[in-house]
């Protein structure tokens, strides 16, 4: 395997696949510093220019910004497998004869270990034989990854960017609220536990609770009375129609 | 004390308040089958009517439902402190001589066994001898007590719909997206996980990563390009828009 990048991902991803035998032949990234500390970690080789990569590793692993995929992947002339890390561009960014997607559900970051066994990956390929390679190969290091086109994946990556970005700018919201009342942000840590609990076992939807989803109007309207910000109000009232529509309609 | 109600607040307070040594001398509920089965449970006793209660208790809990609390508190003539246990309704619903609130954050469920300890409360009353004495009560049962006002509390309801049950519904929106990349709701867990572990440590507004934060407008629009659902697409543009905002203003 041949590693492009040497950042948070290229990080993980290389220690991910070591720790299941594979080796990493060479590092090489715009950053060179940082490529060099990565090669010298794997024990692998440190390539200066991206053309003298070298063209017989089996699978070259593009871990670079989204807007670099595009670019880097025209100048590898390797007729291996070229995959990139995003969630986000599609696997066309990658014109090469066998193209793939390796992604991560789970943000990495450099240093910090992680149980990879635990983290979901999305996989695909423009051919059905690397799809089941790639599928085969990262099940030897994840209990979960699925074979998803370009577009299921940006979906997954949209749904994450919710439950994660979003659900913590309203954590982010709540405590600025809460610093009006003098109250610290950990008395909601409670019904925060609560909720992660008990998604697990239940469909959101199944356990929604609150004003929006009772019809308690008066409720809402008091809610509606204490926030001052126009944009926070049009949030409110926005999520509370959605759940009040989503109750009506079960 | 004095039971009024005996739905899910009634069931609590009752046990919660006797694990710390106290009687409750009697219970009423307009639900007279539940009051019944109540005051079996508590060895206390079952009063028919509402005028019969007895006057000589030293706290009368109000937990009935939030309409329901100015007609109870005004067919009490006792000069005991009558509390509610509302989130919303303010104090002055009780129109007593002495009164207060004692509002349990966390949402009890009857039947479900809870360690009070670790659920927030906040109490307040009308003069400040029994907001203390509130404070010191709930105390003997809970870590986090806290004396808030009436408007204090409705913040904190509030703070606590948005972390809870608009969470929720984001959790619920996610499922919806990844339904229909036939992907399971349960790939999400892991960084809901760590979501939930890393706002016990940080404030939300530092930890806040993703597309708006980072200002990847290209991330957004291909989102937004995803989204067909029209009250979506706007709650998606305004708080991508919030969180710029709080990210350029840092």
């Amino acid at each position: 395997m041949t590693m492009i990048g040497s950042g948070n991902v290229a990080w993980h991803f290389s220690k991910m696949f070591k720790s299941i035998g594979i080796e990493i032949i060479e590092v090489y990234s715009r950053n060179q510093e940082e490529a060099k500390k990565l090669s010298i970690e794997l024990e692998s080789k440190h390539v200066g220019r991206l053309e003298d990569i070298s063209i017989e590793g089996d699978i070259i692993v593009l871990a670079v910004n989204d807007d670099s995929i595009e670019k880097v992947a025209t100048a590898i002339t390797s007729k291996s497998l070229i995959v990139h890390t995003s969630g986000t561009a599609s696997l066309d960014k990658i014109s090469s004869l066998r193209s793939g997607v390796i992604w991560s559900i789970q943000s990495l970051r450099k240093g910090q270990s992680t149980d990879y066994s635990k983290i979901p990956f999305l996989v695909e390929s423009n051919n059905q034989a690397d799809s089941i390679a790639l599928h085969e190969l990262v099940s030897k290091v994840s209990n979960t990854v699925f074979i998803k086109n370009s577009e299921e994946r940006l979906k997954a990556h949209l749904a994450a960017v919710i439950a994660n970005n979003f659900v913590n700018h309203f954590y982010s919201i709540s405590n600025e609220i809460l610093e009006q009342a003098h109250l610290p942000f950990s008395i909601l840590l409670p019904i925060i536990e609560e909720e992660t609990r008990k998604v697990h076992t239940y469909k959101p939807e199944e356990i929604q609770t609150g004003p929006a989803s009772r019809g308690d109007q008066k409720t809402i309207e008091s809610h509606l009375n204490l926030i001052q910000e126009k944009e926070l109000k049009e949030i409110y009232r926005l999520i509370s129609d959605r759940i009040k529509k989503q109750h009506n309609d079960l």
